[in-house]
C-alpha cells in the first residue's frame, strides 16, 4: 500500500504505508478518492504544524470500499461502498450540551489523526455512511463538503421561497448555493474570482462580483428591496464580514460558515437595529451526511461540474502546487489507487 | 402646563408648554412620571443633535393618566392610568418583513418627536397600555425599560433552569437579570461599578466584578463547567464583546441588547467552533409591554429598589448633572406634575 506523508515545509512524500492492525470497532477501507480541502491547503502552508503530527497522512474527504472489518463490527460489511464522516468524539464535556459533533474533546480525523490520502485506511465503523451502488465513487468524495453545505442550510433554517445571499463562491459556498437553490430558495452568490464566478453562473446561479458591483444595491434589486432572508458568510475575509450585516432584512439570519482565525470588526449595531441573528455552523451531524448522500444519489445537483481535476495520489505534490497557483479551480480529487 | 426643553449644549429650560390640539387618534395625558434613559443622557451630551430637533421636549419612559381623548378614540377613556409604548410605525418597507416595531420608517417618540418630560402630553392612542389601578404610577414609569428586558429575555428563548450571564449591570442589565431570575434561570451579573454591583447583590443576584475576577473562570465555577445557556451583552463596551463569546456552552445564545455605535472586534471563530447564536434585540412589541405590566403589578420584582431618586420636573437640569457625576445611580424619575 502507498501513503502520502505531509512532511512539513510544503512537502509531501509518497511512501510504502503501514498497514495497522484492525482494532475493535474499526474497518479497513480501500480508499477510492480523497478530495483536497481548504484545510489541507492550510496544513500544506504550515499553518497547522502544531496540530498535525509530522510526518502525517492527511485528508478527510473520502470515498472507498470496505475490505475488512473487526470481528465486533456489524454495521457494514466487506464490499460495501462508503463515505467517511471524519469525526471522532472524545469524552463528553459539560459545556458540549450533548452536541457531540462539536464537542470540546472532538478529534477531527485526517487532521488530529491519520487521514485518507493513502490506498488503504483504517477508520472507526461509526464514521461510515453507506453509498448507493449507483453513486460513482468520485462523486462519493464530495459527500463530506456537501454534508457541510447541508448542515449550514439546515442551521440557517432555510425555507422554500426565501432570498439567499452566499458570500464567497469557493467549493463550500458553491455547494451551499446549490443546496439552497435546490430547496427552493432564490440564490445570489458573491465571488470576486472571475473563473469561479463563471462556473457558478454556468451552473444556473445568479452571481455578483463584489469588486465590480455594490453588493448591497445588487441584493436590493435581486430581492425587490425585501433584502435577504438568509446570508451565508463563506469568504473568510473582512470584506465579507463587512457586507454580511448590510444584506439581511429585519430578523434575517446570517450563517457563519467561514473560519475566521482572527477577530474581525463586526457592525453589531445592525444586529440590534434589525434584530438580526448570527448562527455559527461547524461540520455536520449524521443526518447531514444522509441528506448529502440522498441529494448526490438523486442526481439533482451538478456535482461532477465542481471537479476541476482528478489526479493520481502519486502526483500529490504537484496537485497542491497547482492549487496554490490556480485559485480559479474548484475541487481537486486524488485517485488513491493510482500511486 | 410646563415643559422641559432640551436646548442643545447640555442645557434644559423649563417653559410654559404648548397645548397642541387633539388630532384624530390622539390622547392627552397628564404625565405622572418620566424616567431618564441612557439615550436621554446621550441626547444631553449632544450626541444626537442631528436626530432631535432643537429645542425639543424629550423623554419616553412615561406613566400618566388619560385626561382627554379625540372623538374617534375608543381604546381608552379619561381617568385611566397608562404607560406609553413610544413607537410610531411609519410606512411599511419590504425589508421590514412585517416587524413594525423595528420598521425602517419607525419613529421613536420622545427622540424623533416630542417626548414626555412635560406636564401634559399628546400621544397616539395605539401607544397606550392600561395600568392596573393598584400599580403606583412611579412604578408605571419603569414599564418601558422593563418591557425592553422582557423582550430581550423572550428573544433569547430563555428556558427555566438555564444558566444566564448578564454583562453590564446598568438599569437594562439589572432588569434583564431580574426577569430572567424570576423565570427560573440561574443568573450571574457582571458589573465593574462597585455601587451598582452592591445593588445587584442586595437584590439577590449572583455578581462578579470583571475588574477583579476572571469572568470566564467565574462562569465555569458558577455553572459547574456547563457554561452559559444565554449571555446578554448589555455593557456596550469592547471588553463586554470580548468576553461574551467565551461564556456560552455549545449552541449557546448571546443576546445583543447594547447599542454599539462603532463596529467592534468580534471573535467569529467561536461562533463557528461552538455553533453559537447571536441574537439582536431592539425595543419591544406590545406583548412585552403586557408582560412587563403583569410582572410589575404582581409585585414579584423589587422594582422600587431601582429608583435612585424622584425629582420635580423643574429640577431636570440638576438631575442630568447628577447622573453625569454619579454613574453609581440606577434609575432617576422626574415627577412631571411638580414643575
Ligand atoms: N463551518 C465548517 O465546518 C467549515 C467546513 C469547511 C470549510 N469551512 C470554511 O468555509 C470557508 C470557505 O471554504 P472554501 O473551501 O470554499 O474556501 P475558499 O477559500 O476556496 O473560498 C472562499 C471564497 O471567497 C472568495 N472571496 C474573497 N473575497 C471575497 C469577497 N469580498 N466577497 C465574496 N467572496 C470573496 C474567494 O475568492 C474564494 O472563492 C473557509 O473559511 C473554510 O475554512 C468551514
Ligand atoms: N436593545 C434596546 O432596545 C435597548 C434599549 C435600551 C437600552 N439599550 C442599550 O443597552 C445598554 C445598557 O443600557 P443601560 O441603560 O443599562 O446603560 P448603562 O450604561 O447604564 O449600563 C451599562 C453598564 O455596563 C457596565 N460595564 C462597563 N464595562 C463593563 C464590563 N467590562 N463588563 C461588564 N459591565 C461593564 C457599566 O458600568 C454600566 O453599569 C446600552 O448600550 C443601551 O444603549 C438597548
Ligand atoms: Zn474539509
Ligand atoms: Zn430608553
Amino acid at each position: 500500500m502507498k501513503a502520502a506523508y505531509y512532511q512539513g515545509n510544503r512537502t509531501f512524500t509518497i511512501e510504502e504505508g503501514t498497514q495497522e492492525p484492525l482494532l475493535p470497532g474499526m474497518v479497513r477501507l480501500k480508499v477510492a478518492y480523497c478530495g483536497v480541502c481548504g484545510t489541507d491547503v492550510h496544513i500544506y502552508h504550515g499553518k497547522m504544524d502544531k496540530r498535525v503530527q509530522l510526518p502525517q497522512v492527511i485528508g478527510h474527504e473520502v470515498s472507498g470500499e470496505v475490505v475488512e472489518i473487526a470481528p465486533d463490527v456489524t454495521s457494514v460489511k466487506a464490499g460495501q461502498k462508503v463515505a467517511v464522516r471524519p469525526l471522532q468524539p472524545g469524552e463528553a464535556d459539560p459545556s458540549d450540551n450533548g452536541n457531540t459533533h462539536i464537542g470540546k474533546n472532538l478529534k477531527f480525523i485526517g487532521i488530529d489523526s491519520v487521514g485518507g490520502m493513502q490506498s488503504y485506511w483504517n477508520v472507526p465503523a461509526h464514521t461510515l455512511h453507506l453509498l448507493p451502488e449507483a453513486l460513482p465513487l468520485h462523486i462519493g468524495a464530495l459527500i463530506e463538503p456537501l454534508a457541510v453545505a447541508c448542515h449550514d442550510v439546515r442551521m440557517g433554517e432555510l425555507q422554500k421561497g426565501e432570498y439567499v445571499v452566499v458570500i464567497g463562491g469557493g467549493p463550500i459556498g458553491l455547494l451551499i448555493a446549490l443546496v439552497a437553490q435546490f430547496k427552493g430558495a432564490l440564490v445570489l452568490i458573491s465571488e470576486p474570482n472571475a473563473k469561479r464566478l463563471e462556473l457558478c453562473q454556468s451552473l444556473g446561479l445568479q452571481v455578483v462580483n463584489p469588486m465590480e458591483t455594490d453588493v448591497v444595491k445588487e441584493v436590493e434589486s435581486f430581492t425587490k428591496s425585501a433584502m435577504a432572508d438568509v446570508v451565508f458568510e463563506v469568504s473568510g475575509v473582512q470584506a465579507g464580514v463587512q457586507v454580511m450585516t448590510q444584506l439581511p432584512r429585519a430578523r434575517g439570519r446570517i450563517v457563519m460558515v467561514a473560519i475566521h482565525s482572527e477577530p474581525k470588526a463586526v457592525d453589531l449595531f445592525r444586529f440590534f437595529w434589525r434584530e438580526l441573528k448570527l448562527i455559527g455552523a461547524r461540520v455536520y451531524e449524521p443526518q447531514d451526511f444522509e441528506e448529502a448522500i440522498r441529494l448526490a444519489a438523486s442526481g439533482v445537483l451538478p456535482l461532477d461540474k465542481l471537479i476541476t481535476q482528478v489526479s493520481p495520489l502519486k502526483d500529490i505534490q504537484q496537485v497542491f502546487e497547482t492549487i496554490d497557483q490556480n485559485p480559479a479551480g474548484m475541487k481537486y480529487l486524488l485517485d488513491c489507487q493510482k500511486s
